[in-house]
């Protein structure tokens, strides 16, 4: 029977979001003396940070996806329930879902980011971002649509444009799929064709700041980047993307204006706060940054609500460094845990230290062979650092799940070069390639649709 | 340059579908003397007899399918395309697509099937049937929605109606359906939800006949029933579908009307031929079957058209034994080879005797541990034929790729029970259950789309 407004003598903990933050404190509740509600919109926990291999075929969803209720099957004092949570009513102490209210005597909430456009909220229809399994079904069909296209295409400056890939963003994100990419191009598909040379797509990673991956090592960036110019991509920087349209990406160097003509834009730019930041602060009053995300407390609750906390990306904890934290998933890990602990001391009467984010660093991989590693205390480049990063993927990975078969199958295609991932799925399936009336074939302005 | 209007010297093959009889075809043809054309409407085969694997959340659909350039990138006598073929001019000798026509010498038609619900064809929105990867993942959808909508469930009756799984249909993927969703109900989900037990679900295995498996000896469809009922399958034979509505399957046994409350209705009753069959039929005033199956001549070509082969589920072969080939893989592959072996006898003024199906078994999977195999010269049951159709679908999935490391997750999951492809993806991915005016829980009238 499901009745969450019986009164329960023990202390009712609410999560919102199974994400990295949401369910790592989930697991550190898992033997406290709590009863734990994890609410997620997802029946699934995602590995956001293998998301761009399933975008680029080399691995399924289910690969990098753990049921919910299957990961937290043992935690006896824990409810998983799928639901999206509305509003929030402070007084009464509850959530609020279509449907149903959830009372908490502490509330955490880990509902995460979404993509920002910077306002240019109409060029998501043209570029795309990678956030949940059907972002990546999507940019998968485009990818692979595209060479389709560009197959049957007869007028050169149209193949070219469908041959073209532009990604914008230079972060781990941004770099991971045009290694992808490029790798895509120039090993993966090269036999598959019989009009196109693949090889000849033209990958471009636009970045505005002077380097890419700006939060590593400068040295690191400046490796990474000859990685990818080493693999077919087009790095360029200090690039500004002032509009994209149908088929064009506009964009800005200094003074220069160019036009790129690209049937393919991908987007790997800018987050925003999920939707969940706006219902706080107008609910509780509590400020947030310019992104949305929710200015934290050193101990991670919220000014005036001791218990209400907020972790991973939709938090702002600035009590460090003076600077945000930055939104990846060790920092999300480690807030849900230390949330978790904070709450079990509690209720004894105890306390905590503030919040202290312990930095193991930074990681991007490249391409096979190559990847990026800034350790702090150490630099690593090259197959050895691409090395590092498989065993953390994977460390991660199957921390959670036995995932370790699914991590065979992916070094497989790592090592064979094969993506065997690469299905064109949903509802066009098909590039419209109409006949003219002067009998040649002539591609129409096909845009897929967003949606799986 | 795409111009398949070129003229060519060699002889032009056409194949219409990339399905078993269509790729054998082609596979078969790699290194003869001719020019061979791939036309399909998906990018990639796919292994079908394991779909319900998919729709039951223990593989991903990338698992079972191989993209169809990769798989013929070998064969650089052969093209692939993407395209729907809408029409066939026998006389000018050409199929026609949207926005290209492709010229054939010889054509194969290998389109295959789809669902038949007998005329009801309102039936397929109560209960998908089981043909795509699309099929297969809002089938998933449906079955595990159902579940976390029984978890919210508080009306026993509507709980029961979620927690009940009817299957309409006894033929191989009706029975490996059922087996699967008992070994969820009892094992894989035991342990995942708080408020229902999950192994209280209700699968019922519905078949007209007066056995299941009719196409297997009737000692093993004995065996396959009492194993699906140890399993906790309700197999009910003579049982006749009347009407599928909106949670409501009637269903009439002898002279008894009885009406089953279930949330979740699957197909795997009927097929009929594909669209191509009516298009064919047409333009060449050949005959078809009720199924809109092509009745094909001893060479598996049509009459009055020795350059138009048919083959797979497609094609109606009836001079063996009297009754038409059951559309399975080995009949298509077997008649894809027969067809590419002909073409290349006559280019050389030889000839080849009429199609022989050499019919080496049938054989089903129902659990853990449990199948049922008949080889003709014997019969097995219970582990060694689980092991035997393990062999089987490993040899012939891997026989086109590289599919060895997928099997060993595969296996995996059996072995753990683990199915960590359970993702509900697509538009609706939260049970609805909105609050009523009395504060209690209420179910609506869901039913989850079939499109991804």
């Amino acid at each position: 029977m499901v009745d969450l407004h019986d009164h329960n003598p023990q202390h009712q903990v609410v999560i919102v979001g199974g994400g990295f933050g949401g369910l790592y404190a989930a697991k550190s509740l898992a033997k406290a003396n709590v009863n734990v509600t994890l609410i997620d919109k997802r029946n699934f926990h995602l590995f956001q940070p293998l998301l761009y291999q399933v975008a680029t075929g080399a691995l399924s969803p289910a690969d990098i996806s753990s049921p919910l209720r299957s990961v937290l099957s043992k935690s006896k004092n824990t409810k998983v329930l799928l639901g999206e949570v509305n509003d929030i009513d402070t007084n009464a102490q509850q959530v609020i879902l279509s449907g149903e209210v959830v009372p908490y005597d502490t509330l955490i909430l880990a509902t995460g980011a979404k993509h920002s456009y910077f306002g240019k909220d109409n060029w998501e229809e043209f570029a795309p971002g990678l956030k949940t399994v059907e972002d990546a079904i999507a940019m998968r069909r485009r990818i692979f649509m595209a060479f389709e296209a560009a197959e049957k295409e007869t007028d050169a400056a149209k193949r070219r444009a469908w041959l073209t890939f532009v990604i914008v963003g230079g972060g781990p994100t941004g770099v991971e799929l045009a290694g992808a990419i490029a790798e895509l191009a120039t090993k993966t598909l090269k036999e598959d064709f019989r009009n196109i040379d693949t090889s000849e797509a033209q990958i471009l990673l636009l970045e505005g700041m002077d380097r890419i991956l700006p939060p590593f090592a400068p040295e690191l960036s400046q490796e990474a980047e000859s990685s990818l110019t080493q693999l077919g991509v087009n790095v360029q920087t200090k690039t500004l993307v002032t509009n994209i349209a149908d088929d064009i990406v506009t964009v800005k160097q200094g003074d220069d204006v160019k036009q790129i003509a690209a049937k393919t834009v991908l987007w790997a730019a800018g987050v925003k706060a999920s939707a969940m930041g706006k219902v706080l602060t107008e609910r509780t009053g509590v400020e947030s940054d310019r992104a949305g995300r929710v200015i934290v407390e050193p101990d991670l609750s919220i000014k005036g609500y001791p218990n209400i906390f907020v972790v991973g990306d939709l938090a702002n904890f600035a009590h460090q460094n003076n600077k945000p934290l930055p939104g990846v998933a060790p920092v999300a890990m480690q807030e849900g845990e230390y949330v978790a602990k904070l709450i079990q001391k509690r209720l004894k009467g105890e306390t905590l230290p503030q919040f202290n984010y312990v930095d193991r660093g930074s990681l991007a991989m490249i391409g096979q062979h190559a990847a990026v590693v800034d350790l702090g205390f150490i630099k690593l480049t090259g197959f050895l650092a691409w090395f590092v990063w498989l065993f953390i993927h994977i460390y991660f990975l199957i921390e959670f799940d036995n995932k370790l078969v699914v991590m065979i199958q992916w070094l497989w295609s790592y090592f064979t070069r094969n993506r065997g991932a690469r299905l064109i799925t949903g509802k066009e399936t098909i590039p419209s390639v109409p006949i003219e009336s002067n009998g040649h074939y002539q591609p129409v302005k096909t845009r897929q649709p967003i949606n799986v």
